[in-house]
């Protein structure tokens, strides 16, 4: 297994994980986002005004519903096709798309154009995002906002050399059966690095708290 | 003495340790500014080209002698006249001014203009930075580089809540005689808050890592 690229691995996660995903999502299972993230991603999307909306990397697409909720008009894309049936079973006037990152970075405008918001939640997990991101500025109307939530750097604090790298999700903490899958931590100044080569400028942070501890769940990164 | 506005007992207490700090400055006695620091921020700066600078908070003139070493056009200027007055005595071809953050906001243009790099090396030590951040905006050209190093947002991971607030330097790691100074920590959102709100963009992060713990010792903001 180790010599199957990680990038390959993600997306066999993503194929051979959705029923345990859905399943996990929509039963509230993971305490971080119950407590915090979710809210969080959903104020930032709202705080940003405009109509529409691209959910990138949109799984089984809790987010797009709640923002289609919200009043706004909506699509979501991912590049498993198992998590897209499950999207388009959920309800709502979402369009979903099953597109993966490579077949978006060649074609942006396949998802559509003039986006005000793109937002990528939990959703970045490889190591080459670049040409997601150019993608993304193609897509979204001249001031609008990309929303990148994602691992907040504290989670190597204390613990490991403090550097970008690849990292191994097991979800033990929820119940079913499921395949690892690697993902790529990146610190404060990669974040800012990736974003600045694809053409956005940071312009904000969010660092949701957890309300018991006081220590950040999550990093969201504004960009224009 | 906790009646003393924070920001009075700053420049009370860089009136007062002008003396330790000079010898703890020049006799290397700081590990983090020994093994990381003082190279990451010479190097940022270098790295910005152009030639003149100015050193803000400049303190006993250690960066400033450096860099005019390194062929800069340096200037240098610190809210505390004892400091300044070391500064003079250190030697090379820096100018170096006794004014406070408080005078330079309200006439910017005292220390000069035009500007290629202005570097606040672990001077940003208040709550109100603002008029500071705004005023070397207007000093420094079009396109020039605002550096800030400072301590990095790890300082508060795993120990209390993640949060702007006032903290307490002891100075206990350093000998002679102190006056404890009271420094306001930022977190990561809340710098890059201050920086856009007085015309700044963040433009790239450096995090220097301690050789041994690859732990970042701090966090280095580059803004245009």
């Amino acid at each position: 297994l180790s010599e199957v690229p990680p990038d390959d691995r993600i997306t066999r996660s993503w194929l051979e994980n959705a029923g345990a995903w859905t399943r996990a999502v929509r039963g509230r299972a993971m305490e971080s986002r119950r407590v915090a993230t979710d809210q969080a991603i959903l104020d930032a999307v709202l705080a940003c005004g405009g109509e529409r909306v691209l959910d990138v990397g949109c799984g089984e697409g809790w987010l797009s519903r709640r923002l289609d909720q919200a009043g706004r008009d909506v699509v979501g894309f991912d590049g498993s096709p198992a998590l897209i049936e499950e999207a388009r079973g959920g309800g709502g006037g979402v369009r979903f798309i099953a597109l993966d990152y490579d077949a978006f970075a060649s074609d942006p405008g396949a998802v559509g154009v003039d986006y005000d918001v793109a937002v990528c939640n939990f959703s970045l997990l490889g190591e080459h995002v670049g040409g997601l991101l150019a993608g993304l500025r193609c897509v979204t109307r001249p001031g609008g906002h990309l929303l990148v939530q994602t691992v907040h750097p504290f989670f190597l604090a204390g613990t490991a050399r403090y550097e970008d790298g690849w990292q191994e999700e097991n979800y033990e903490s929820l119940p079913g059966e499921w395949s690892p899958m690697p993902w790529y931590f990146r610190t404060f100044g990669s974040w800012v690095r990736e974003l600045g080569l694809a053409g956005w400028r940071l312009d904000a942070c969010r660092e949701p708290l957890h309300p018991a501890t006081g220590q950040p769940v999550s990093l969201i990164l504004v960009a224009l």
